[in-house]
């Protein structure tokens, strides 16, 4: 792991960080945001997974988590969106490749070699995190936007022993149920629909998967909510299964960051409390 | 004035603006923050002027100012540092022309004619702002980063009646007696260096003017303290003329805006205190 920046900031450090990835096969970038502690203390960790476009820069600069986090003793680690290079293959359109890939490991050429965004934040970077970092990998939480609110809603749901808490920032609830999910996850998991459920929060509920709960925000003036957000699929799923879940519809709010640092702390807040 | 964004943030109204100024002969953008607050009441207004390079649009996406100034109450309006376009003159260097107006009135060829930030900061846009936005122009503060804060404190120095409150991150706190300012100041004002007093905040207080105090955040670990900022220029110049003045420096702190998003929130109610 190589050290690109560190920077003092509200009583901690902000590192950006860059590896090798076995799984995508690409140098990856990432942020830690790590609150002063005392030596040898372990702190829980939040991740946060970016949306459509986005690398780890955006919320590192945008989401102002980080008074937060010292205020509660919490680990922020923001990881890219997808592999990187001149080598890895890409869409012209801005929903699908670089910058784009859905937290899901592609079976489909030529994505499968390096779109492995899945493993990647499932396996490989959290041994990477827990042995570079002071995190206590018994308390992790994750949170997400959009398209990264889809990757915090379904690999939670997965992975419910690994996770205490989830939420989620104007999420993709259903990819099967979206052209954002639609153009994704065909490219990179093919047109077995079946094979989608698995990367689908509200499938993976109506299968059965659990969390111990759930905290959602979602903005009213979001231009995205009504084709591609569709945050009722979740409200749904979650009254019939029985899922508990406060979703919250913030009036006026948009799908920017200036909606997403609004509610951050909150967030924060509420995975600290769990993970304690 | 048109406006060209706005987002909702935090409980209030994070617009971008631009209008066409007379005193710089160009199109300037600007931005303002507008907590939401009961119809007809008008709120105090802190200015921040920004650092070389900068637009409105780095203290506006990364400055962290938004919740302090929902919770005090406090209008937030972020200037351009420069007149910018195809007509306007430039330099090779990132700290004179486009993106470095150091807040004069250029006397000297070709800059008179559009670096006028001096007039437009004191007159043209605050009569803008009092026109279009619910702002209590009697009550007024300023602040600002590196050369925005060698623009705020000398702004603030030189109209003690228009600005309650004075504050500054990281400020060049003499152009006499940098780099920065030797350049800048020798090219917009000429070689007469009693002339660049006006424009220099230890030569200002030196000269007589008085602010009722000062609150100044540095960084111990900015890469620009020793040879551009040279803090201790202010806190010896405020210390001989009894100018009260908190001058704090900060343990590895460094010039960008993880910095100052550390310390914006105390600022902010710094100010708002001030502003009752």
């Amino acid at each position: 792991m190589e050290t690109l920046s560190t920077n003092r900031s509200h009583g901690g450090v902000q590192g950006v960080y860059k590896h090798q990835s076995s799984e995508t096969g690409t140098e990856m970038t990432f942020s830690v945001f790590v609150p002063d502690h005392a030596e040898g203390a372990k702190l829980p960790v939040l991740w946060y997974l970016s949306g459509l476009t986005c690398t780890h820069a955006n919320v590192t600069e945008k989401g102002e988590f980080r008074a937060a986090c010292v205020e509660h003793g919490v680990i922020f680690v923001a990881p890219d969106t997808s592999p990187r290079g001149d080598d890895v293959p890409d869409d012209e359109g801005y929903d699908f490749g670089k910058g784009a890939g859905f937290y899901v490991d592609a079976t489909q050429e030529p994505w499968a070699k390096h779109f492995r965004m899945r493993s990647y934040i499932e396996k490989e970077l959290p041994a990477l995190i827990a042995e570079q970092f002071p995190a206590d990998m018994a308390r992790q939480g994750i949170t997400g936007h959009s398209m990264g609110g889809h990757g915090a809603l379904t690999i939670a749901l997965r992975n419910p022993e690994r996770f205490r808490s989830v939420s989620a920032f104007s999420p993709i609830v259903s990819p099967l149920a979206c052209p954002w999910g639609d153009k994704a996850l065909t490219g990179y998991i093919g047109p077995d629909r079946a094979a989608w459920r698995e990367y689908d929060a509200c499938a993976l509920i109506e299968d059965g998967a659990r969390v111990p709960d759930l905290l959602v925000d979602q903005g009213t003036g979001d231009g995205f909510l009504a084709d591609q957000l569709k945050t009722y699929l979740l409200s749904d799923v979650c009254e019939k299964a029985g899922q508990p879940a406060a979703i919250r519809m913030q009036e006026g709010y948009d799908h920017s960051y200036y909606f997403i640092s609004t509610f951050m702390a909150e967030h924060v807040a509420w995975h600290a409390k769990r993970l304690k």
